[in-house]
């Protein structure tokens, strides 16, 4: 059966080229809605001044805009105040881990991206601005987005595989004085340590009672362990697909070998199984699957949070057949761990003082007022807000700017 | 007199550092109104999909985003139909050539670049953003536009000085497979053209009866004298600080070498004043100034563009003694050659149709569809259309779009 072929570059009719044959855009989009809402992408800039006429144009271009170009040629800071540049963060990524996908590349990463950016804009009130890589070698991306920073007051970093992702964060943020955030690290961080915090509360326990395992050393694991270790937890063992991370194992990456010089203080080894005995916390942020005897061998009361997604490492109703509480990644269930509760926040208020960084203390910050929103409504099924409860996004960026300002790195 | 010095870190009441002590905003403010328009910068990004929601956030976000992504990694072409980058440009400086203040570096060019921001999306319907790079290098700036492509729709290069501009240009198109356009070179060649062949029409003569002048061998003045040739003119010569440029000449660059190549085909010599005796045509991108006595030895039923701003090379009252047509860069005279006129409507009609590249027969076609939205009106101080002429976006982009198909790198 011969299929007939459009060449899109003979089609006068101005239609794109795609045809049944090519499956192309019309079949996917009667197969799935998100198809249809995606079409023409999620996003559009807009003036925020009128140039309605002349007398408008000479303002916001030609020859006004000259005597604001040489105000700030001549006193670099006042490009905070008299250009975007404050109120926009560049969302980057090269491609390599999105969502559960893997590397797709920075073409088919764009959806992710933009849906970063109207995020941020409607819980953060932050413009933002999609940047796919088409490079994934370390130095490149650094030089890339140090070469962008003058345009962008912060700088988000998603979805990049790791560990190259430890490194790109932590030398483009020696080189720049903006903040860069990689979310898929601190993010999860954040919203995991709101929720342990309010399951602690919810129990009468403190931190330093509870002894955790994460399943998971990729970016979030470790993020999630350096949070838990800084805000005071009793013990955290990370597992990886060998078992659980030690000073022991020889087989270790120099990211893992700091992991396990932090973690783990009870000197764990063997596997995931093993470790989760007694254990008070299960944080899952690997994607594999934890028997129901290893939830059942935890000690009573229990957290779990099982947060890969689209299939948590335990489904919620096993998980409550043992633990006090249960979060997950779902927005179908109760406790979502849901990163939107954080990086809108931390951003509007990082711009706000126009910090140079994002600091530890202003990690811990965000957690805490995003905790503190749950208030005396405080439930097993409620130990962290909605991402649609307004409260949250205010909540966090005057914890944020508040933390930045006391630690020295807000520049106004 | 000890001045007080505030120390913007210490600042708790969340205002800018700013003093009067500083040269700060407040000052600037009162002293020009484009200040206070300026302040915050002139642009926001926007969602164009709801996100109220749970299921809104599943569809343009997880977990519905993930279908797309995987089919755009299957079939990268669907990144034009499910992503903004089609209807996305970036506009990219190093802040070297900057309006007339030259050199003056990314952080400062970005109110120019916002400026065209929101010209693009205002006057073509396209989205734009503003990318100031932080490097000057010929090979950094293509490396990094290289590496920017997957995310935009097309490049529009902007205030980057010459000779880098035409590498950059040419190289850049070489690799990528989306429109890469200098608006300096192009933009006003193709509206000093449209504005030629009106006054053309206007005197009953054609191109080819016509010697043309340039003054100045920059970006503009050589796309000018490119276009004016591929257009058919009688003949051009381009004179820049040193004279006339000849194939005579032992001094020029490697650009001037070409420009001298293909025009000057009368083999003038000598200075611009030399030159202009007897030329029908004068076209300033200099910003230097023509003597009176020269305007007044060009020949009989002259056309004067004298595009400098702010000052043009010759004043237009001057100008108006001894031409039959005269144009300046300027809103504040009739025949105001303004390259708002071309770039939105040519990017809006080559993302339309998903042009490779912007070829030289859709900006001789630019200008001609510029010219035509003058018609019957044609008159001496109405050679060209005013920018707030509704009609000209859509003729520009239609006429664009329709050579694209015609020269076979449209892609639908």
């Amino acid at each position: 059966m011969a299929a007939e072929i459009v060449n899109p570059r003979s089609d006068s009719e101005g239609r794109t080229g795609h045809t049944e044959q090519d499956g192309g855009a019309e079949p996917l989009e009667s197969f799935d809605p998100a198809f249809a809402l995606h079409r023409g992408g999620k996003m559009a800039v807009q003036a925020t001044v009128p140039l309605r006429d002349r007398d408008d144009l000479s303002l916001a271009y030609t020859p006004g805009v000259a005597k604001v170009c040489s105000a700030i040629a001549e006193q670099p800071d006042l490009v905070h105040d008299y250009t975007w540049k404050s109120s926009v963060v560049a969302v980057v990524t090269d491609g390599t881990a999105v969502l559960g996908l893997g590397d797709i590349g920075p073409g088919a990463s764009l959806p992710v991206m933009e849906g970063k950016a109207i995020l941020f804009k409607q819980f953060g009130g932050v413009d933002a601005v999609p940047l796919a890589l088409d490079c994934t070698g370390v130095d490149e991306i650094i030089e890339t987005v140090v070469r962008l920073a003058p345009s962008f007051g912060g700088v988000n970093l998603e979805d990049i595989s790791a560990p190259r992702c430890f490194e790109i964060e932590q030398r483009l943020q020696e080189r720049l004085d903006i903040p860069v955030f990689h979310d898929d690290q601190h993010g999860t961080a954040i919203v995991s340590l709101a929720a342990l915090r309010n399951a602690a509360r919810l129990s009468g326990r403190t931190l330093g009672e509870l002894r955790a395992v994460i399943s998971g050393a990729g970016a979030a694991g470790v993020a999630i362990a350096k949070m838990l270790v800084e805000a005071g937890i009793g013990d955290v063992a990370v597992a990886d697909r060998k078992g659980v991370v030690s000073r022991d194992r020889e087989d270790l990456t120099p990211i893992k070998r700091e992991l396990a010089a932090f973690t783990n203080k009870a000197g764990l080894s063997g596997s995931l199984e093993d470790a989760l005995a007694g254990a008070d916390v299960f944080i899952g942020v690997s994607g594999g699957t934890v028997p129901e005897a290893a939830v059942a061998s935890m000690a009573k009361g229990a957290f779990v949070f099982a947060m890969a997604n689209p299939e948590p490492e335990v489904h919620p109703e096993i998980a409550h057949k043992y633990a006090a509480v249960v979060a997950t990644g779902r927005s179908d269930f109760p406790n979502q761990i849901n990163n939107v509760l954080a990086f809108p926040g931390i951003f509007a208020g990082a711009l706000q003082v126009r910090a140079s960084r994002i600091t530890e203390g202003m990690k811990l910050a965000a957690a805490e007022a995003l905790a503190a929103v749950v208030g005396d409504d405080l439930a097993p099924d409620y130990v962290i807000p909605s991402p649609f409860d307004e409260r949250v996004a205010p909540a966090v960026t005057a914890a944020v700017a508040a933390a930045a300002r006391a630690e020295g790195v807000a520049r106004r």
